[in-house]
């Protein structure tokens, strides 16, 4: 099976003030592709060792992927790296100097002769360009076998690999034959992990011969990963097909989509379809669930907007919540959650409205309402309802872990299915 | 110095399924203890490549660090693994065996044979006890050098870490003697990598000999670590204390805080410092900008809350857009990010007010206003102003980026520092 090794380069890596997120993400990239990841490696900003690395895994792998160090600065050495690992001096590709031009003209931005060094790569590179940003990619193939340099910093990298480097993954996986990978992901929302493998039962014993589960857990829900090897892509299908149907026939009502879907872009989907709209209010989640709506591009066929009504003075104001209510049952409470929902739903003329008022932490728990604490409420043309969940001690995953509940409730009531 | 290489091990890490965060936490933890992390390494669940793995490095660090396999399923292989590595057959611990009945006994589990397969370690092992779990960590020494394996789950490896193995690690690093490290970090905003590293000029004329500076750039800004390694705690401070003197010399102004310190909270805290408050209208970064505020504790002393107007009828009629303008100069105009800034800052009664609109894309761009024209408005009680940015092609980023333009321009603002 074709294989590749990921080079992570940089200090920061290597000490720990980054976590190398970069090497998840190219690893299912890869995956998805036909490559199977053998090793990821995180080196510092030492030409010695780059090129230490780059030489002993290109002895293995059919691929090499780094990220890092293509910038401008001092200690950006990947690519002189490079030029020493492919015995390929550097020189000016004029190209990439016209990209660099193009880009501080669209931004305004003074281009200094050290930001021009950007264009300084091995004669033997393809340069790929960078949509976000300056530093471009490098394609090399030789010898049979690849490797693809990218910046460090996560979008500038995505950007590379989706709009360019992808087409020279994919033409290279076909070029090297052999076996193949192939994945399919069921996404899941608003059922434990456990209880999903309960349902499933003993994996080898439901699907078909050959391919393998995955329980890819997180906050928004468990992602079911199939895998299967074959030899052919025809092959993989058939046996993924069946795969699929199967578990579905166990686990079908939890299925919010496939592949890459998100739970917001599952809700969107839904809304977009019945042509009906949706306004948000937000007091702990501070605008989490408004920004988590409105990554999905299109969404403003279905989401109107939102009140982050973030102190007890702008619930009242702006939402018309009663200061005596606040004062009776306090802002975490089912009747605020109802108050907020059915009033943002009134103020943007929506079809739904939905109301988060919680306890974030760290500080500001009670004995009656520790931290965690968080009620939703869900607005319709027809009723308002409010829910409560107990999350856990931690601010960030607590924030996420609301907006993943709200969007659930939402998905499940718009399917028509019971809740949870 | 010496040297920490650190080896994670499992396909899920492997194939990006998951993200390594343990090698970031245990290579934070290695630097503050005095080992200076040269290597971070993932493979998968395969028995050679762990040996070959461990037979490298252990060539070129004084420790290395596993973590993942020691628990009791069929893919969990490093302990075999480790004793092939140490030549050193697995024996039954009884110290460990009492521990797995305890922890079985605590929780109510039935502990079946394959789970107290955990308590066969290699002979030269001195097993380390998990408080959260039931694998246990493994400790050894030779000749001068040290391994040490923690199990994989986070929360298991940290706890053994800080309970148990953080004494063998300090006892270790003495007998070793020698330089330590130490770091500072500079955190800034508002300028780029390349035009920060044109004012710093070259750092080694600049800086203390032995202080070394990395650039650590992302959409918020870029961070600068000085670091240095030293004979002595009170030398590298000292040598630190004169290289950030040194460094505030040429670019203090972009200086927005220092070690940990974020966008957020910097201008949260100048917030607070000055009773000030804020509030915020978000048309194309959707809550972002008020999701980024509340991720901090304690937002709630300076941050009301906002309007989410995502639509423009939303931008008329919840914060008195007028039709007209929209009409006349569209959604993404200085006009309407100033309108947006001025009335939420109004509605709030916030002593500011911020009004982002803009095209996020993929669509909605026009040959005069592409994908990534953003206008953001800043209302102060004497002013209202708007400035346009040019971000790129990608939405995500183009999002992150006109957050991190608001603040920046804010922090500005309260520092009295001169517009970018």
């Amino acid at each position: 099976m074709a294989q590749v090794a990921l080079i992570g380069i940089g200090d920061e890596l290597c000490i720990g003030t980054v976590v190398n997120t970069n090497a998840a993400w190219l690893a299912q990239r890869c995956t998805e592709l036909g490559f199977w990841p053998v090793r990821h490696v995180v080196v510092g900003d030492r030409t010695e060792e780059i090129l230490e690395e780059l030489r002993r895994l290109w002895e293995r792998v059919e691929l090499i992927i780094t990220t890092g160090g293509l910038g401008p600065t001092h200690d950006d050495v990947t690519v002189a790296a490079l030029a020493e690992f492919l015995g390929s001096p550097l020189h000016e590709h004029p190209t990439v100097r016209k990209w660099l031009e193009e880009t501080s003209q669209q931004r305004g931005q003074h281009l200094s002769e050290r930001a021009l060094r950007q264009a300084l790569l091995p004669e033997a590179a393809l340069p790929l360009r960078n949509p976000v940003g300056y530093a471009p990619g490098i394609w090399v193939e030789r010898d049979g076998k690849a490797l693809l340099a990218l910046p460090g910093v996560p979008a500038e990298m995505r950007a590379i690999v989706d709009m360019s480097a992808i087409e020279h993954l994919r033409a290279f996986r076909e070029r090297l034959g052999g076996r193949i990978l192939r994945f399919h992901t069921l996404v899941t929302a608003g059922i434990a992990e456990a209880r999903l493998a309960d349902l499933i039962g003993e994996p080898t014993a439901l699907l078909p011969d050959g391919v393998e589960l995955a329980f890819l857990p997180s906050f928004w829900g468990v992602r079911l990963r199939l895998s299967v090897s074959a030899r052919s892509a025809a092959e993989g299908e058939h046996l993924l097909a069946e795969a699929r149907q199967r578990l579905l026939q166990r686990i079908g009502p939890y299925v919010i989509g496939e592949g890459e879907t998100s739970l917001a872009q599952a809700v969107g989907e839904l809304l977009r379809q019945r042509k009906e709209t949706l306004a948000v209010a937000e007091s702990c989640t501070g605008g989490l669930l408004g920004a988590s709506l409105t990554d999905i591009p299109g969404s403003s066929d279905y989401f109107l907007g939102g009140h982050i009504v973030y102190s007890n003075a702008a619930k009242v104001a702006l939402l018309g919540v009663p200061d005596e209510l606040l004062q009776r049952v306090g802002a975490v409470s089912a009747e605020v959650a109802e108050v907020l929902a059915a009033n943002v739903r009134r103020a943007f003329g929506a079809t739904y409205g939905i109301g988060i008022t919680g306890i974030a932490g760290p500080g500001g728990g009670t004995p009656s309402k520790p931290v965690g604490t968080v009620w939703i409420g869900l607005a319709t043309p027809e009723t308002v309802q409010a829910q409560r969940f107990h999350f856990g001690a931690e601010r960030t995953s607590n924030r996420q872990r609301a907006v993943a509940a709200a969007l659930t409730w939402l998905y499940r009531l718009l399917k028509g299915l019971p809740e949870l």
